[in-house]
Formats: structure tokens, sequence, C-alpha cells
């Protein structure tokens, strides 16, 4: 029953160049993260403009056809997961950068560009588009967008939603909503763009947007610092929001494991500090002032140094010891290679809970099982943390385990089991906990109104 | 039938002391603008928490009441406006901070707190809470967050979107829906509160918010500017982006005509730069860095007069300079002094459009009426102006012709009829200038799904 009729049709419709058969789409991958794991669909569209999109989803609304919109395929959460009855929508073809407004400082972008071309193509134009994430050179724009993606910038620049000032959407009948809005404010009637912003491609498909880019940076300071008190951490942070005159771009929290773990063979990063501090801050500023900026970070540092709020601290004085310093913060691929199977989280939650939340983790961790790796790191700043658990297995029921010790104690103090990567699939079983029923029931009816025959990405999210 | 068993309903269920009657609601005024105008309505209810606001829905809900949420009453597009057959709502007496959050730095405050007390307690306490506009005295956080307030420093801040974190709204049916988020990041399904910020209160009733608070500024720096090129004033605008260290708070714009009235007698304000040059910027920032931030600002002025960007400066070296330059552009009720009656406009447009724009609207206004009165200021930095027009009559005829002029032209270079103001009941007919049939159809979806009775703020935004 794979070569259906709906097939046909849409090769009909599109050209047989615009529509992969479940063979042909077969070698491509389901994800860049797990090679060798084939793409299943009953057929991948790949269309070449918003008017294909619409006219694809028309064909499929008709015949109840359920679809998966594809971009980068980085997502980690199951969030692109296709069946062999999905019809999988690649937005890959739309890859064109349409116009970078250097007046109004504003870029009109297709959904299929990569993220790392986009931030190439702005900064030669002498502009910044300051989303930045691991994923760079393989995610897309659209999915950035319907991820409502985070990344390492976001405590400067914000993340995608603050971003986004015009988006190109197509609904699930295959209306096209064109709201390329390029002002900074804008009153008339309800700003539909945030529907579709970190809905993960259940209520729409993004086609295009319009971003909003910054001045390049012209300075840039890196540290590592060495705290053995969390209350310091945070307190180094208010002084580094309140000193650095808004340059302060990433303030990234390293608990000590997963220091150790970095900064010690096999890994091939040595340590650039000690190995014994509680807790390392990898902070950064980007600014427009290269002496001013690099004497207010010194000078924060000197003084944090001096009254005791840090313990340690040492400067990025080269390119080598910029990879090297982000390198330890952020090559977490290092970990797959030590343990396996791993699982990955990515949650968020006032910084003054952080420290009891991972203690507690840790605690029931070790409870559980005897030689547990936990390792803990991230966006402190933005009060996000990506934590990494390994305890031998990942069968349903130790998954299962593991997420309650993860997820529970959020509950209570007010956290969210996710802050960037989604609820996807894989994380909907939990969303209650951050959620109450009033919304969950919201959610599902603004799902059901844009979406009435469950036909987008479905099963995801709500 | 005005007390009609509806009225009594309500008195019994809340109380004689939270519901009053159409004579007892008279005596207040219907807006804090037009004194003299007394609210009609069929009942005033005054509920004193969410659960109370939720009640009165069940109960309006039930028998299909029409309901109009009331804060300030400073809407100026008539989306506060109530008939005899309305029940309005104030959250007058919802009106506690129930917390300010030093050390996450966030305010949970109920939807009736008038935002000038939010921002003094905020203070109080050794922060800012940056929104700031005019109506400050009398308008409160519900009715900024439904209207998605602006303002004077949303240049640095963000409009008032970008500075709510949680929310919580009763719908329709007195379902309560709570998503006090207090986190920056937090991707766990819908972000539900964009849906009600800036819906004009026709989505849901705001009944309490969290929202981030800033860092005191320790420095402020202001200047007025004179310039001859609108050009020069977008250079200069780009130049005070890249070189001010992110101070930037204000970058307000006033054509000639303005200034001239502001700075003339009968005005009291004597003009601090000469009354000659075509533009004049009110420039300020706000920063943490008191020596830095002085002479960055300072440098800029040398430099941007040096190199002939700019034509003149005055820096306000008081608080009285301050009163005065700020007053110039602010005291915008001394228009209605001297001219009657007048139109008011509020509208936004890519920055390098804004000087086509306005001599096109002064040559059309000119070409329709001998003596028109035109004025132009605003917030260039948010790419918003404010506009006022007044040619003797405001029949609905010459309204017509008014509203003409300045939105059709709008259309062609993708501008918005209103940035700050929202769309009320007095610009639905213009709407569709800025929105698509398509936008429009959705916005109608999303009413009809979330008020299907269409009893929330009828007639108004959509």
């Amino acid at each position: 029953m794979i070569n259906s009729n709906i097939v046909q049709t849409l090769i009909d419709t599109l050209g047989k160049d615009s529509i992969l058969t479940h063979e042909e789409a077969f070698v491509r991958p389901a994800s860049v993260w797990r090679a060798g794991e084939n793409l299943q669909c009953k057929a991948l569209a790949r269309p070449k403009s918003p008017t294909e999109v619409s006219e694809i989803m028309k064909i499929c609304f008709a015949n109840n056809q359920t679809v998966v919109p594809h971009g980068g395929l980085t997502n980690v959460v199951g969030g692109v997961k296709t069946s062999i009855d999905d019809i999988a929508i690649t937005l890959e073809r739309m890859n064109v950068i349409e116009e970078i407004d250097l007046r109004n400082k504003t870029v009109t972008v297709q959904a299929g560009v990569i993220l790392q071309d986009l931030q190439k193509a702005v900064a030669d134009a002498g502009l910044l588009f300051p989303l930045d994430l691991g994923a760079k050179g393989s995610c897309m724009i659209g999915g950035n967008i319907s991820s409502n993606a985070g990344g390492l910038q976001a405590l400067r620049y914000g993340v995608m939603r603050q971003l986004v000032l015009g988006l190109e959407v197509v609904l699930a009948d295959g209306t096209i909503i064109s709201s390329m809005n390029k002002m900074m404010k804008n009153n008339a009637g309800y700003d539909l763009k945030h529907l579709f912003i970190g809905s993960e491609g259940t209520l729409g498909i993004v086609t295009k947007a319009i971003l909003k880019l910054e001045d390049a940076p012209k300075s840039r300071n890196t540290a590592l610092v060495g705290l053995n008190s969390f209350e310091n951490a945070i307190d180094f942070l208010h002084q580094a929001k309140k000193n650095l005159a808004n340059t302060l771009s990433s303030y990234e929290i390293i608990w000590q494991d997963y220091y150790q773990l970095m900064t010690s063979s096999p890994s091939t990063f040595s340590p650039p500090l000690p190995q014994n501090y509680a807790y390392y801050v990898l902070i950064e500023t980007l600014g427009q002032s290269p002496e001013t900026d690099t004497t207010l970070f010194q000078n924060l540092l000197e003084q944090s140094l001096e009254n005791g709020l840090i313990d340690d601290a040492v400067l990025a004085q080269s390119q080598q010891e910029l990879d090297w310093f982000w390198g330890i913060r952020e090559k977490v691929e290092f970990v797959f290679s030590v343990h396996k199977p791993v699982f990955l989280f990515d949650v968020s939650l006032p910084i003054t809970e952080m420290e009891n939340y991972i203690e507690t983790i840790k605690t029931n961790l070790k409870n559980e099982w005897n030689d547990v790796a936990f390792y803990a790191f991230g966006h402190m700043g933005d009060g996000n943390l990506h934590l990494f658990v390994s305890c031998g297995d990942d069968d349903e029921i130790t998954r299962h385990k593991v997420e309650e010790i993860v997820f529970m104690p959020l509950q209570p103090i007010g956290g969210s089991i996710t802050a960037e990567h989604g609820i996807g699939l894989e994380k909907k079983a939990w969303l209650h906990l951050s959620r109450s029923e009033e919304e969950m029931a919201l959610m599902r009816m603004l799902k059901n109104t844009l979406d009435p025959k469950g036909i987008l990405n479905p099963n995801k999210v709500v």
C-alpha cells in the first residue's frame, strides 16, 4: 500500500522531481544524530515555494493524510519522527535568503536556509544574526522557529521568538498565512506569528520569515571562572549583568563532574583551571567598544577575585584558547563516547533553585543506581540546564524511572521540563508536570481549530 | 430592563459590594480622557480575585451576556467602550503586588495595579520595571498587557509582550488559565500567553502576571539634537545603537511643525534649540556605568557635530532641563488646547519610508483642507510615529477622509495602522490595510474558538 494513490496525485501535481517515493526517500537519514537510521515515510515532498507547500497540504487535507515537516533533522525529542504512513515535507529546497535590509536591519529568509549559512551571509553584509547553537551547520531556520531555539547567546539577544518579526506559514488546509511584518511594533490585530513559533510544526508549516538583525560585535571577552559556592555564582551573574554595559552574552555553568570528565583522559582537553572547584562558569561578552568592554570585563574579574565572589579565573587570550574553553562546554558528543546509553535533558528553573535541584537529582539517581553517571551544565543566565544521565540501560522502565527523578522535582518549584528542546514525542507523557489541565485543554482546543483533522505532525506535543 | 435578572444573580453570587448597578456605575467616568462622559453599562462588577472573575464569567457565559474588561480607562481607540447592554468588569480591586523576587528579578502582580505604583514599588526594591508611558498614573498592568503597551523605553527594554513571563487569564466561559511561568526559557507546549497579550480583552481577561525586572539604571544622559536631513537622522540612530554600549533607551523624532508649536506662545516652553531645523531628535540613554556612559554619549554628539551628521545639540544638565526637553515631546495635551477637534494616529513603518510618508500625508491633507494642522513625532527608534491632524471638523465623513489619507499610504510600504494603541472599535474598518484576508479569517477563527458566544469585549478588533 506504500505507493498509494495520494503519492501519484502529488507526483502528478508537483512533478516527479518534487516527490520522492518511499524507496527513494529511504536512503536518506531520519536524523543527523543517528547515522544508519533510514527515513521511513509514504513519500518525501520537496516543495520549492510556499505555493507548492500549499498545494501539497490541500491534497493531504482532502485525503486526511498525515504530514511531518522536516528541516535539518537535528531535533532531539522525536519532533520530526515519521512512520511509513506519513508524508514528510522537507523545506530544504526553499533555501534562499531573499533580502538583507541593512537600513532597517532585517533579513527575509526562506525556511530551508541552514542557520550557519544565514549567519555567514549576514556577517558578510556587516551585521549579526545572533542565534547560535551547536547544530548550526545542519539546522534550518524553519526548524529554529518551530522549536523556538535558544542556544548560546540568548542571554544577550533573546531566543528565536524574540528575533522573529514576520512569518509566513501554511496551515493544515493549505491556506497561506502571510504575516511578513518588518516592524518592531505592530498592534494591528492578533499577533498570529506567536501561535506558530515553538509549536513544533503542529499548527502550521513555517515557510518564510523576517528576522531582526543586530550590529556585528567588535569585541569579545571570554573567561573561565572557578567557584566553590553556587550562591556566589548567582551573585557573580548579577554583578556581570550590572557592570558589563549590557555586553554579557553567555553565562554558562558547569558542575564539577562534567568539568572533570571533559578535562581528563581520554578527553583531549587539559584543564584550564584546577579540577577541584565545585562550579565553573564560562562567561563571555560581545560588545561594540573594544577598549571599554575589555576594561569592564577585567575589572569585574579582578574585583570578584579580590572580594572572594569567585575563586579563580583565566582569560581566553587567543582563538585557540577560545576553542579550548568553549570545547569543554560544548563538545557534549564526548559524553556519548564514554557512556552509553545516555539520557539527555533540558530543563529550566529559577536560578535560586538550581543548587538544591541538582543535589536532589544526584542523590535520587545514586539511590537507584550505584554507578550512575550524571552531568550538569548549561545556560545558567537563562535559567536553563542541560543534564546527562547514564545508568547502564535505556529500556522503557529505566527511561521512565530516570525521567521521574529528573522531572518530578520541577513541579513544586515551577520549573519546566524543557527550556529549549521542546516536547516532540518523547516528553509528551510529562507535559502535565509543567502545564495545568486547563492549559492542556486550551492547547488541544487550538490544535483542533487549526488542524481539525489532526494531520500536521501527528501525536507531537498535544 | 436595566436591572435585569442577571444583575441580581451577580449580586446574589458576589455580594452587593462587588456589583454596582447601572445607576451606581453611571457616576463614574467612561474614560480618563473625556471628563463628563459617564459610564454606561448594565452593571459594573468589581471582583477581588481571579475566582470572582471566573464566577462572573460563568454567569455571563450561561446568559450570553456581553462583558467589557476595564482597567485604567486610558485606551484611545474605543477599546473599553461599553453600552447599556454590557456588563463592565473593572480589575481595580485586584491591585496587589504579590511578590518582588530580587534574586530571579521578577514581579508577580495583579491586573489592577496602576503602572506608576508598580514602577515605584519596584524602584523602592532597588530594581526597574521599564515600561513607561504618559498614562502611567492611571493605566493598569492588565490593560498594558491586553493592549501590548509600548511607550518611551521600548527601544531599550522591549514592549510589554517582551516583559511578560507568566500570565493568568480568565476565559469567556470562566475557565482560569494559569500560565504563571517565571522562567526566561520554557518550550513545554504552546506559549499560550501570547494569545492574550495585545488582543485587547477579546480572548480572555488578564487577572495576574509575572513580569521581568531590570537593574535600576545608574546613569541617564539626554540631549536634544537638531538636524536638517532625515537620512542623517537614520544614520545618527545607527551610530547611537553602535556606539553607546547598548544604553540607548529613547530616540524620539520631532518634525519642525510640532517643535515650533510646542516652543512658541501660548506654549510655556521656550525653544532649547533654534526653531529652524527640519527635524529634532530627543536622545536618551540609561546605563549602569555613569562615567563610561557619559563619555560615550558626549563623544557621539561631538563626533556627529564635527562630521556634519547632526547640525546642533544641547545636553540636559538638570532635572529642570530634563522636564523641559521631555515636556516638548510629551505634553501632547497642549495640542488639544490650541486645536479642536484633533484626530490622533499611531502608525508604524520602516524608518527608511518615514520621510516620504510624512511628506505625502502633508501634501494630501493640504490639498483637502487649506488650514489643516498636522503634527508628526514619535518613537523613531521603534519605527513608530504619532500623528495629530486637525482640520476643523470631526464628523464621520471628515474622519474617514483623514483616516484614508493617513492609512492608505501605509499598505504599499508594509506599514501598520497602529504600533501601540491597538484596533479597538475605531480602527476596525481599516484593519484590512495592515492584515490580509487570510489573517483576518484566522483571527476570527481564534475568536470563535476562545469566545464562541462572542461575549468578550464585543465588536472590538475582529
